[in-house]
């Protein structure tokens, strides 16, 4: 199978410092063919990066079969509909869109469209969710959801500094830049979520929204849980399923299930997602069906993000 | 001063495995005088335990100076009313009531009478709290709360079996029997809750209501946080309070501040809280103000559940 001739677009954080190691190991499946960013300078850096050119948006979608998105959210849905528009396939970072609403938009447009959109959220790639939801029953019912992210970010560390994040266009700031990731990881091992209720607060002011959350959750199966988050906050990550015979605790690297007084490690290991999910993008370019890059997967982890921050601010 | 002639009425798991033991060496604050409970088997009993005699409850309240309430919450109202009436002093267990309703009619009886009402909430009278509001300051601003009780109840547990238990009366059975120390805790060290969100729900038929809740928590002074609790899974508990400069761990016998990548432990080590209790209701009628005997803040307490059952309920 051939290289895809794929585009760059856009050269922030998430592009140099995530995508590009991986595309950097993945020359068989993607030919960087040229880049396009909003600023001169940028879209220098980032063709010096890929050792390629420079183009305008339109001339770059002439030249390529795909294109790799990662901009500021609310710039997604104006690119992806030019892009699929243009004959080209898109993947794009998440979250999927600035607000439910355009995220339906999106939705709709890619369902037209004959290009694939896939939308990267790299949670859904990790093995440990999966491995969770497969041996869920090894709890008995599971009933209770424990999920909590504290990730305190200083005033100058570097997501914190960027721009568009610090006059989010996107609903709740970090909470639905950082928080889809959390609901990805929910729904992979629990099910998908009916309500969400929280209330939300801003802990450090230069985040330039809501940067912590409250949340109680209820998922479509009846399971309740609680979803603590926070990016101004020190804390422990936590991801722990109770159920009716035992517990499991799930990071990145590992399931551990508590049982009977017993308790039994599944290690994983490291893992590249963002390695994985370009080559499962290259692989539904090929025709492999899945469901990890689907846009309505990625739309319902925003709703749940942008229910929680309605519900703070509903009486 | 001479000890306060007391009756004991309700001779449950409350009065024979908490008061009693405490009473016993309480001798010169208390002489026990009289007992009163429901059925002739458990008056005996109890008398027998005491070293006393068994009443009809008028009788007992011609007798004595208080009484020591222990009995089904719904029945809490009527018995507190007669003492007062009688010009008896009451120490009645918590929750006040069986729901804020009730729990508010008590708190106006009580304050028209003259003799004093005092609600034993036993986890007012742990120092582990008033130390951790004490050195709250020490975490900086304190934003959130993350506190949890996973307390699995089997089928054969001496509280699941109790027969008013099974058919609560009281909203939410086990969720506020048990919930209103967690929020007596909670509020001793954040301060009181403005609002509350929660899904709850029953894991464990056998526990006769709802077992098991996720709640978001706003309070007054603006912080926010997650209460999750089980009386039908295993978990762990935590009460943990996170600050913009540090974070705080809290149970019954230390609390322990994170701060500058440094850990300082203040241990306060095991307290019999229903000793406490009883000397601290001694002193009262001595003489002494506190609050934490105080209807109000008992009825604040079981405010917060019932609010949090209903949204529950609530679409």
């Amino acid at each position: 199978m051939s290289a895809v001739r794929l585009g760059i677009v856009g050269c922030g954080i998430a592009m140099r410092e995530l995508h590009y190691p991986a595309l950097s190991e993945l020359r068989d499946l993607f030919s960087v063919v040229g880049v396009t960013s909003r600023t001169r300078e940028s879209a220098e850096t980032c063709a010096a990066l890929f050792g390629t050119e420079s183009y305008a948006y339109d001339e770059l979608l002439r030249r390529v079969e795909a294109v790799d998105i990662a901009v500021p959210t609310h710039l997604n849905r104006g690119l992806i509909e030019k892009a699929l528009d243009a004959g080209v396939h898109v993947i794009c970072e998440k979250p999927i869109a600035e607000s439910a609403e355009t995220g339906e938009k999106i939705v709709e447009i890619a369902e037209r469209a004959e290009p694939v959109l896939y939308i990267a959220e790299n949670y859904r790639h990790y093995t440990a969710y999966a491995k969770a939801r497969e041996l869920l029953k090894e709890i008995g019912e599971p009933e209770f959801v424990l999920y909590s992210r504290f990730q305190n970010m200083e005033k100058d560390a570097k997501y914190a500094g960027t721009g568009w994040r610090k006059e989010p266009k996107h609903i709740g700031g970090f909470l639905s830049d950082g928080g889809v990731h959390d609901v990805a990881a929910m729904r992979m091992v629990v099910g998908d979520v009916k309500r969400v209720k929280a209330f939300a607060s801003i802990v450090r002011g230069y985040l330039g929204s809501y940067d912590t959350m409250a949340a109680s959750l209820l998922f479509e199966n009846g399971i309740i849980g609680n979803y603590s988050v926070s990016y101004g906050l020190y804390g422990e990550d936590l991801f722990m399923v109770s159920g009716t015979e035992g517990r499991m605790r799930i990071d990145k690297k590992a399931v551990r299930i508590e049982k009977n007084g017993g308790e039994n490690e599944i290690r994983i290991g490291e893992e590249d997602t963002y390695k994985r999910e370009l080559i499962d993008f290259y692989e539904v370019l090929k025709g492999k069906k899945n469901s990890l890059g689907s846009p309505e997967e990625a739309l319902k982890d925003l709703m749940v993000i942008e229910e929680a921050v309605k519900s703070s601010e509903c009486a």
